[in-house]
């Protein structure tokens, strides 16, 4: 039997966990600072909870688990006979895998809303499953990191989500560009062109400016019908590149002025000073999704093309899906994915991390390998990450294992060198060796390491 | 509609995760420090690779993810009209979800058996499910935890596992007795009994003596119509206490002498005065899994009736099942979820954890509140996890949730507060008030976590 993994699924190896670990170990440092908690919900939901939440195209791209035992004897038996594999489903499967964290996260409010103190600020990194056809860089299970708070519409919120972006980029050395607006920005647009109506129509051409540029969206807008002078007003505004100038184009919408409004809010407490990256407003980030209504926000690389690496903004009713009204919230994504392929490729990932194997330890027959044990025992006790070769074999093939490994030190123990309590250690980096006592070892290890750290 | 989750599966709720994830930290930080690398396996696995490597019953128990689309078209069509859904699901479900770590791990090391060095020293923490029928305490989705190392024979590796066992359980302040054996002393019990051909049907009942007493064992044996003079040597065989004696008994078992002669180069290895923990030879631990071949380990909690908290052995063969043959190895698992139930049981989780918030602000009007944000952007950028009130409103409501979060400050602002920098400072625990400033306060809290840490 050959060994083979699904289609559009991977493993992990040990290189490709730590770094992604220190992408997660960031995040998480950040957002507990910033007073997120952690929750985790189960990889199963009820197909009810998922079903019709991610629109028909989501729909099919839902994983669903088959029932355990004889599932046939409760399968609908007109679907079967009409080998309706579509209808047949309800019947044979009740469980779906998470397809987002969004909508699990709803129904955990409403589950645990007796239990929860708002405004509740919670993140969450876990892996979500979707049915794509496997393609270069798309997989089928991959890991979402979503930050938000709920049961509040204080505007502090988004500036503070925003703080988040900054500091997480400027932690991992990399550059972003943190694009603001608000949807309802978008609204007194459509309002002012006239199209109020057409205001998604509008929204999602718009969002496709930085792929089909300026004259795609208009294209897009001509199809739809929408008249010549609207496109033109959409045209002047999307030209726009400060409040002050937008002020006297919205005089007339009240839904564009409340949007002002809202910037202003936000910039009442973000401060532009303190951050590392580029923040700035940006009248064309539309964000297709359908549920924003406030502030939205999206992030891009600024020294590698890989489109948007984190986004968000606010939504009025996260949990009416599930019979609890009224619950607004913001909250913003990081790409954790794309933010690893950016990383590998700008070479950001740190060259020693804490998890690595710092020493190998080399011994040459039974009596020094068991002396070498001790020392071991020692190294570990002194928290060094540090392993003896199993064997006291050839030097060679212990010095090829050092190298697989990429250890920082080797310390070689030989009879000469059990006897008088002198190891050698040494510098793989550098070549250099030395013969020290033990503790002097640990001594010079524990140094280094902590300036490297 | 309502909000629900499936039964068998459970949210994990912010103060949950946080101490599952100071189990995780302690367990990843021991497995770091000794040499073991993270890996992760893909939730969902081909069938073909689970099937048949759990027994039958197993089988059942195995999730199985509908294939997508119009999966009745490629439906086994006998099956179909005899309603036969345990032929019929081969055909339209070619996936499963993960039944545990160590049939992933055998595939993984078989598919990048080029890109590994041997030996391989891997940990492995990650969910998988199973379709027990749910009941308190057995959930369908649980955490397993392995680390094992593959690719050598060497018996360092069982003393190491054992110190893994040890420095984990002292850290986590578990008072254990971890009990070991070998599998060829009970090979051997099984030669000098005169039963070498029901060596199985012996260990498994062995494997019983905790739960059904000797008599219960001896029970079985009967049954299964072992002879009474055999039942007697097994008898005198399980009150043996020490190798010394055990030495007597195998004069004539070449398999039980090489079992001794095991244990004893382990103990060539291991330090018994540096364990914390009580480590015991115990020639009643049989663990009924049949792939042991060599060492064999368990934990039990000292101060709490559970069962085994922890166990594993040493493997001949891994990975035949995927065309690699001679992979010998070694391993132990956690059992997470026993662990974190005890430690909730006997109150051994820290008061506080770096995870918690420390700090909540409370503002009085507009403009105190854009005070304080910017006072918890210091507080912030001085690393401690803090936040502020979204609105300042009621300091009944404010302080409500300044207890729900179990903060071990607030820091009130009013407007005097604000006008003559000496912010109100409040330690909740012993509910002691003081005016500071906001460098004063940094200082304060900062040494006050650091000795708390």
């Amino acid at each position: 039997m050959k060994a083979s993994i699904p289609k559009g699924t991977r493993d992990f190896s040990p290189e490709q966990v730590v770094k992604r670990n220190y992408i997660f170990n960031t995040l998480k440092r950040v957002f507990v600072k910033y007073g997120y908690q952690p929750i985790e919900t189960p990889t199963m939901e009820n197909l009810s909870t998922l079903t019709g939440k991610y629109g028909e195209e989501g729909d099919q791209l839902l994983f669903k688990v088959l029932n355990n035992g004889d599932f046939l004897s409760k399968a609908d038996k007109q679907a079967l006979e009409a080998k309706d594999s579509a209808k047949l489903v309800s019947s044979i499967s009740k469980r779906g895998l998470r397809y987002d964290l969004t909508v699990p996260f709803a129904r955990y409010v409403v589950m645990h809303q007796n239990d929860i103190s708002f405004p509740f600020k919670r993140y969450q990194i876990q892996p979500v499953w979707r049915a794509d056809r496997p393609q270069k860089g798309r997989y089928q299970e991959f890991y979402q990191c979503d930050v938000d708070v709920v049961g509040s519409n204080a505007l502090m919120y988004e500036a503070e989500l925003v703080q988040i972006f900054d500091e997480v980029f400027a932690a991992l050395k990399l550059n972003t560009c943190i694009k603001i607006n608000n949807r309802k920005i978008l609204e007194g647009m459509a309002e002012v062109a006239g199209i109020k109506d057409q205001f998604m129509i509008m929204t999602i051409a718009i969002d496709k400016l930085d792929k089909i540029g300026l004259d795609g969206v208009k294209d897009i807008l001509r199809k739809k019908e929408i008249a010549e002078t609207s496109i033109q007003k959409i045209e002047e505004l999307l030209l726009v590149t400060d409040l002050a100038s937008l002020k006297v184009l919205f005089a007339e919408t009240e839904i564009g002025k409340k949007g002002i409004e809202e910037l202003e809010a936000f910039h009442s407490y973000f401060d532009l000073g303190q951050c590392t990256n580029e923040v700035k407003f940006d009248i064309t980030l539309a964000r297709g999704l359908s549920y924003y209504t406030g502030c939205i926000i999206e992030v891009a690389a600024k020294d590698y093309e890989i489109g948007s690496i984190g986004g968000g903004g606010r939504y009025d009713d996260l949990t009416g899906n599930f019979g609890l009204k009224g619950v607004s919230g913001v909250g913003v994504s990081f790409g954790a994915a794309r933010i690893f392929d950016v990383m590998e490729a700008l070479d950001l990932f740190p060259a020693t991390a804490s998890e690595q194997l710092t020493v190998l330890l080399v011994a040459f027959d039974d009596t020094t390998h068991h002396y070498a044990f001790k020392c071991l025992s020692a190294l570990r006790a002194a928290g060094i990450n540090s392993e003896l070769y199993p064997s006291p074999t050839k030097l060679k093939k212990q010095m090829k294992y050092a190298n697989d490994r990429n250890v920082a030190y080797t310390i070689v123990i030989g009879s000469e060198e059990m006897e008088q309590e002198l190891l050698s250690l040494k510098d793989m980096t550098s070549g250099e060796q030395k013969q020290l006592s033990l503790a002097a070892i640990i001594k010079q290890i524990k140094t280094s390491t902590e300036a490297n750290a």
